[in-house]
């Protein structure tokens, strides 16, 4: 006999499969095809344990972290992916985020609901710690796919480097060492004609 | 400036970007496109956190499960994905995947390359209930989406419910209340006609 409980969870584990289907701008080094936002999140939770030593506060709770960074984008499913240097996407970003995380994650029980739901908070407002290091890896990890493919999304219309230190800005008080290497990374990309001064 | 030691954990972060080109048998439901075993390694981690109530043996370290489940399959990047009911290619896999792992996990400092090297013996040998949880999670994790897209990977030549029954072994034990669910999925999937008797 199955539980009412268990087959909430699986519910939702099947709904979240449509994560594999939402697309970023970044492309996957090698292939240059849109990442998607699972990728991303798989991405982003390697990248919190083996960077754990560079959160600018100590004992910060990387569960914590892994836990945010996994689910972080699960209201993409219904919102879809916002472009970071959209201004227009990000006007009521919040609104459909908000409904879509109501939608999805109620289908679990109500204490993972709440527990999901808290985590995915945090990591919007970034009120602790470990959400401030989960945006850090957050800017990092496109940055990353960015410099290796070319400066890919950086060559739209409209971005130029001004605007990719704005975004990384978090990184500079959370994770000084990592923002050493974003600024390296930025300079480099200018330097080579990825990104536009 | 940056260190030596993180140049090498960001070379060894870039390189595992080709994680997601990596296909396994099993489809993404809705698109019927191949998962890649990055989106794979991603919904393996949610599911350790939502699931870990049904690890049979009390107090599993979930952090251990989930980095265990974030990096099992990174040793595909060199060594390919082995469809877990072909035995020819099973025969040289643990020669392969050794030497995958030697080439990839060494890319980081040595302190994190033994860690990693560590965590992915754990899983492949089954040493500890971390280790069987997380292989009960890669058990479960492509029967929700045979049972989800009408059994695909289960038509293929040569599937039945027996070899079925047998991959999902590891949860009888270990995850004893997922194993009713695996029944029942594996019984319905036989009655609807996803996977021969
Ligand atoms: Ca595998």
């Amino acid at each position: 006999m199955v539980s009412e409980r268990l087959y909430k969870q699986l519910e939702f584990i099947v709904e979240i499969d449509k994560l594999k289907q939402v697309l970023r701008q970044s492309v996957v080094t090698g292939s240059l095809r849109n990442e998607n936002d699972a990728e991303h999140s798989w991405h982003l939770a390697v990248m919190a344990i083996l960077l754990a030593e560079y959160a600018a506060e100590k004992d910060v709770d990387i569960l914590r972290v892994v836990k945010m960074v996994l689910i972080h984008d699960l209201v993409e499913i219904d919102a879809g992916d916002t472009f970071c240097y959209d201004a227009k996407g990000y006007e009521d970003k919040a609104e459909r985020e908000q409904r879509a995380a109501d939608r999805i994650f109620n289908l679990l029980p109500a204490d993972q609901a709440a527990e999901i739901m808290d985590l995915w908070h945090e990591f919007e407002e970034m009120t602790t710690p470990e959400a401030r290091f989960a945006a850090s890896l957050d800017r990092l990890q496109p940055l990353l796919l960015n410099y290796h493919t070319n400066g890919h999304t950086w060559q739209k219309p409209g971005v130029n480097s001004e605007m990719v230190y704005k975004r990384n800005a978090v990184l500079k008080e959370n994770a000084p060492e990592l923002y050493e290497y974003v600024k390296e990374v930025i300079e480099d990309s200018i330097a080579k004609g990825y990104l536009r001064r």
